[in-house]
Parts: C-alpha cells; structure tokens; sequence
C-alpha cells in the first residue's frame, strides 16, 4: 500500500483513526523530509481538534522512538532507571536524583534538555560548573555511566529525530498543547533512552505546562500505559508547581542549591530534598530495593553519609567539570555582579509564590531563553529567603535576586512583589506530592 | 499593535473571532512570505474546524482582493459583466456567454483557470484554436474588450496573488472543502476583476464540488452577500451537475460544441444552450435590459441571427487564433486517431450519466491533469450521443470516444458502460436549474 500524506490529513480531519502502519509512514516521511512541513503541521492541527486513539499514539511513541538510534544498556549490569520531570521553575532534582540513585545501586544514563520560556534545563544548569562538558560521545558517556552509575549529556541528535522535528513545528503552529502529542514525545524519548524503569514526575501548577490536577492524571496515566506497552516499568509522582521547588532559580544558584541538599545542608522539609528522595524511592522499590519504607530509609541515609555528593563529585570530574565545586560551590560557579535584597512591604505569612512569575523574571533576567538561539546568563538567579507558609515582619528580606542588570533593579523589586501573596494568617500548608 | 502569527493561530484554534486588522497582517505576511507555509497551514485547518464568521469570511475577501492588482473598467463605457462557474464536466458555457453578452450589450473581460482535476478550464479549452493566445498583456486585453465587448485571458499572476498561495496550500493539506475559504477564494478573484454585475452558476451534484443542495444554497448566499459588501451586484443560480451539461466533454470537443450553439445548431432544449441563455438574460437583467422574459427573448434572438457568432468570431481573430474556426470547427480544430464508438448492452431509457466519471474518463485520456504541470491532449474526449431521458436500443451508438490511446480501447468502454444508468422505464425529467 502506498502511503499518501493527503489522505493521511484527510482521515485525521475526518476523525478517523490511523492504523500504525500508516503512522510509521509519516513519521519516516517526516523524518527523510519528503513530506514537507506544511502537511505535517496540518495534520498536528487536525489531531489538536480531533485527537489521537491509545492505539494510535502508542504507534506515534513508538515510530518516534524507533526513528533514530536506540540505546541498549548491557543487562548485566544494575539496573538502569530513568525519570522525567515535565518541567517546572527550580526544579533541579535530576542533579540531585542522578547520583543518589547511582549511589543506591542503580545506573542513570540521562539525555537531558535546555531550557526553553520560564523553565530551566539541566544541561544549562550543568555547564556553570566550570569546564563540564555535556557533549561526550556514546563510549564518554557510558564510560561515565559505568564508572560512577550515572553520567548527564545533552540530547543525542541520532536519537528521536522525528520528535525533534515534530516539536519544533509544534512549537509555532500552536499545536504544543494536546495530550498524545505530549505523551508520545516524552515516551518516546524515554524508549529510545533504553531505561526500564521509569520515573515520571509531573507537575501541576501555575509555573507547570499542567495547570490542572485532572488533565495531569490523565497525562500520567497515558504515559504509563504508552510506557508498559513498550515492556518498560513505569511510575508516575504528580507534584505541586505552584511556588518554586527550590529555593534557587537560575543556572548556577541551582547547581548551588542541588551541592547543598548533597551535602546535607538543607532541613529535611525542604521540597527540593523531598521531592528527589521520593523520586529515588520510587525508583529503588521499583527495581526490587525493598519496600518503600526501607528505600526511603537508605536513601536519606546515603544523602546524610554524603555517598551521593561523592557521586556527583565523580560525575563533575568524569565529565571534565572542577569537582572542587562540591566542596565550594560560591567560589567555583560564576557570580553575578550585584545581590538585589527584595524586601516585604507588610508583614504576616507567605500565602504563595508564582513559580510563572518567578520563572519569567529569572529568564528576563538573563538566566533563560526566549528563542532557542539566546546565550543564557547562568550567574544570575532569584533565591528565595522565605517559602510559602513562613512568618515575615514588615522590611524583612523576601529574596536575593543575583543580577547582571538586564533588567532594571526597580522592575525586578516590583515583579518580586507582585509573585509574593503576604497574608494575616498562615494558611493551610500545601501538598507537596499530590498522588 | 504588533501581530504574532502564533496567537493568530492560536486565537483561531481556540474559535475566536479575528480582527479584521489582523486578517490583513495574516494575508500581507503570506504574500510577502514572512509567515511560513507551515503556520498558514495549521490555521488552514484550524478553520476547517472552527469555521470563519461572516465579518472575518468578508475581511479575509477584500484583504486577498486588496493583496494584488484590482482591474478598473472605465465607467462610461457599457456595463462590465463576469459570470463565475464553481466548475463541472462539460461546463463550457463562457464561450457561448461572453460573446452573446458582448452582443447584448455588455463588456465582459474574464480571467479564467485552467482545469484541474475532473473539471475542464476555459484557458485549456481556447488554446485548442490553432494560433489563439491567452496570454495578453493588460493593454491588448482591454482593447479586445473595448472592440469586440470580450475577451477571455489566462489568470494575472499580479491580481489575487495571496489566493494563489492560499489555495496551493489548501490543495495539499485536505483544508479545500470549506465554505468560507471556497467564498472568499472565489469572491477575491470576482472582486479583483473588477466587473460591477456578477453571476454566480454554482453546481450541485456528482461532477461537482457541492455534492448537495443545501451545502451550494448556502455558499450561494455567502457569495452573493460577500459580494454586496463590497459594492458589486450579485445574483446566483444552481444548476445540475449530474450529468455533462454539454454534449461534448475534452477541450476541442467542447470548443466545436460551443461553436454548434453560437451557429444556432442545436436544439432549443439543448442544456448547454438553456444555461448559457439563463445566465446571459440574468446578467442583462440585473444591468436594467429589460424585464426577464424581454431580455431572454432578445438573448434567443442573437443566437438565432448569429450576432453572438461574430462577438465570437472577432474576439478568437483579435487574440490572433484562427477564426475560420466558427465556419468549420471540424477542419480547423484538433483532431484524435481514432473515434471509438461504445454501444449500449441494453435497451431502455437512459437514466443516469455520472458526470464524474465522464471528466475522470476524458482527464485519463489526455484531455485534463493530474498535477499542474501535465501538458494536456487538446483532441480527446467523449461526445455523448444519448443524453437522460433519451430512449436507446441495445446495440445502439452511446457515445463516441475520441482517444490517441493514453488508455486502452476495452478499459474506455468498461468506464463508458459504468457511467451510464439504463432503465426500463423513462425516469422523471431532472431540472437543470434548480432554483
């Protein structure tokens, strides 16, 4: 049967369901360029208003994967897991996860992206550290991988290029925002990765691409399924992404703030180590650790006996990076000019913190992209000195905001202002894992 | 403002209406091709499914008329016609119109297509006269118009250019079946031509686009109303497409048929004859000729004393094409090998031919194209000798297959039979205008 890329718009359009055979057609067709972009961007279109079956997606995630190289880890070895993180403002617990994860007995080989709007990305974050590359060749990173149990490099261009080439068509035809779409193209990052068990932390919130719980248990759910189809274990955590997840916003301030919770530094509530042990939880049971209650258990143990941060440590020198950063990461990581103290105008508690707005004044700041081509400034950043459910007087500091002056001092104070809700009483406190 | 062709998809996605501003920026960034092929696209299909309100449907009209050249008649001269067919097999009828509303009194310049598809193009149609020459320069157009009262001429790469790439798009991306863009595509053109009187001939029925009634009324009054708007008469009539309106379907064929009617050859209930008569009394009566049965009279009248021959003869010789060909078209005009004859395996009364599968028949014989670029066979087609409604004999002539072989003999006659319905009882006249 010949494929024809018009019939194929035609059926979508007309709400019909594609069969996989058809599926794998277009997405070689996309990927050799012979169907050229306006046709795919009509048929992306056409799924926004008329969706994708399960079947059909599952097809999607799996012509996507297949579309380029495959990683195969060697199964002799321990098991390798992998997580996902949808995205969100301070969210830097891969950099915490990988080595915990490492230091517990596991291998995470991650292929991690750059920022792009008010999120950050790993990669951007990773290479403030002075001399790190993120660029290694297949046999660099599975040196690293087998040395220490876990490596981070940037996306391989062999890998997945039909999401490649699909994301950045959705990403100017308006067509970013439908489930399959989403699911098929992490899925299928995920596959091809070569992970078999899988950790997917989705976020829900306002600095979230989710901005509600419903349709991120829907999105779990199908990533799950496209997941366990493929023969892959895969878990979902939902958690809140309504204040930042870190203390730090901003490339190095992060990087900071990950060597802190490595070093033992930061109080046991604090969400960032909270949300990177449950993760690593997660991922220990499911490769047969023990039960949730002695994984945990190890794992705050290897985060307090500094196993982990022995394992960054290896990770940053494997990887070309100054491992002395661990030690004292002010010194190493690049500093911006100038510490801008943001101070609250009335005193009472902190109701909430708009991790969007946060995000946005980081990136405008110089710390994130607005097109894909920008330099980013990883010096500059927010840290935030009071969390959501704190008690603040009138005057106290609400943050230190790291600035090249980018943007206007002024601007940057009245933007704080307006992210922070200061209440008269202390509201009930958030959940930080939803389910 | 500024105008983002991503929230201008966007916008659309979500079912807002545009501004009609905005649609002018969309239409200035596709003919200045700063908005790429693959944004016009999504918001092609985007459309398709959310539809266009009339504002934004008349907005999008006068921005594609506004994206090129508009033609402008002087106005003391008589007053300036177009007719607008939505295209059908056999739909010769502005060779017979142009020159009989010349003859009445009229100007009428048209710009007409080519065929595509199943449906054949007044352009390809004229080229068969040895010698004529559709391409005209502004000024040799006008005066043919100013000298003989017509002229028909290849369509003005300089008017209507966003058209143009709209509808390249639109034909690649299963995004042509849409009221408002089929409206707007058709009414920029008519609007761009210039003409003061217009009349819409739109085709219901199996060699047609509108396959149904309903859907052709209600583009019908969209047209008519698009047109009001922007200052011009419009009137619309439906007719039948079912079976071919004329006798004879392929370029030569057709020309030589035109040139039967105009030489007052053909029977008065001839279709070919009845429409281009309705369409040519309407226009007369919407310039203020007279009342219809007067007007119609008088249209009758230049027939039958070859008035509108000679309109036809002066304008074929003024765009240097061989007008001895209104003496003896046989002689003059193209000619195919051979003649197949394909007789009736039944006796009856003919019931049905499918109009359709007529044009495809005579396209796959060299007589139309499957890709813009095919050079099309001028002497093909198929002259059909029974007609719905007549009486046949088995054995009897059905039709005559003009063919230089581009198919076999047996295949012609198999798709000649499968076209034609034969029963045993004369079936109920069908209308040929049908409101």
């Amino acid at each position: 049967m010949k494929f024809y890329p018009l019939d194929f718009i035609q059926a979508k359009k007309h709400g019909r369901a594609h069969s996989a055979d058809d599926i794998d057609c277009f997405i070689s067709g996309v990927v050799s360029g012979k169907i050229p972009d306006y046709q795919v961007s009509a048929w992306l279109m056409a799924v926004c208003f008329n969706g994708l079956t399960f079947k059909e997606t599952l097809a999607l995630t799996q012509s996507m994967a297949n579309s380029g190289k495959i990683f195969r880890w060697d199964k002799k070895g321990p098991p390798v897991a992998d997580k996902h993180s949808t995205g969100g403002v301070g969210d830097t617990v891969t950099l915490v996860v990988a080595p915990l994860v490492a230091s517990m007995g596991m291998r995470m080989g991650k292929h991690s992206g750059r920022g792009l709007g008010h999120t950050g990305g790993t990669i951007d974050k990773l290479e403030s550290i002075p001399g790190f590359r993120t660029s290694l060749s297949e046999s660099e990173f599975r040196e690293v991988v087998d040395s220490v149990g876990c490596a981070v490099c940037g996306q391989d261009e062999s890998m997945t290029p039909a999401d490649g080439l699909l994301y950045a068509l959705r990403d100017v035809t308006a067509t970013v925002n439908q489930e399959s779409l989403i699911a098929s193209s992490i899925m299928s990052k995920k596959l091809a990765g070569g992970a078999s068990y899988i950790l997917l932390d989705v976020k829900v919130g306002s600095g979230a691409f989710m901005k509600d719980l419903e349709s991120a248990k829907s999105l779990s759910r199908l990533m799950i399924r496209l997941g366990r189809e493929s023969g892959r274990e895969v878990k979902a955590i939902l958690s809140s992404m309504e204040e930042p997840l870190s203390r730090a916003v901003g490339n190095a301030l992060e990087v900071a703030e990950a060597i802190r919770v490595l070093r033992n530094e930061v109080p046991e509530n604090d969400p960032l180590r909270i949300l990177s042990i449950e993760i690593a939880t997660r991922l220990g049971s499911m490769c047969g650790f023990g039960r949730i209650g002695q994984v945990r258990k190890q794992a705050n143990k290897l985060i307090s006996n500094r196993s982990a941060l022995d394992r960054f440590r290896e990770m940053v020198e494997l990887q070309d990076g100054d491992s002395s950063v661990v030690d004292d990461p002010e010194k190493i990581l690049p500093r911006a000019d100038r510490v801008v103290k943001v101070n609250s105008q009335k005193g009472g508690f902190v109701k909430s913190c708009d991790a969007l707005q946060i995000g946005e004044l980081v990136r405008d700041l110089g710390g994130g992209r607005k097109s894909k081509t920008d330099e980013i400034d990883p010096a500059v950043g927010v840290v935030l000195k009071k969390r959501v459910g704190d008690s603040i007087s009138k005057g106290e500091v609400l943050c230190e905001v790291h600035t090249n002056g980018a943007i206007g001092d002024a601007s940057v104070k009245r933007r704080i202002i307006e992210a922070f809700g200061i209440g008269k009483r202390p509201s009930a406190p958030r959940k930080l894992i939803l389910k």
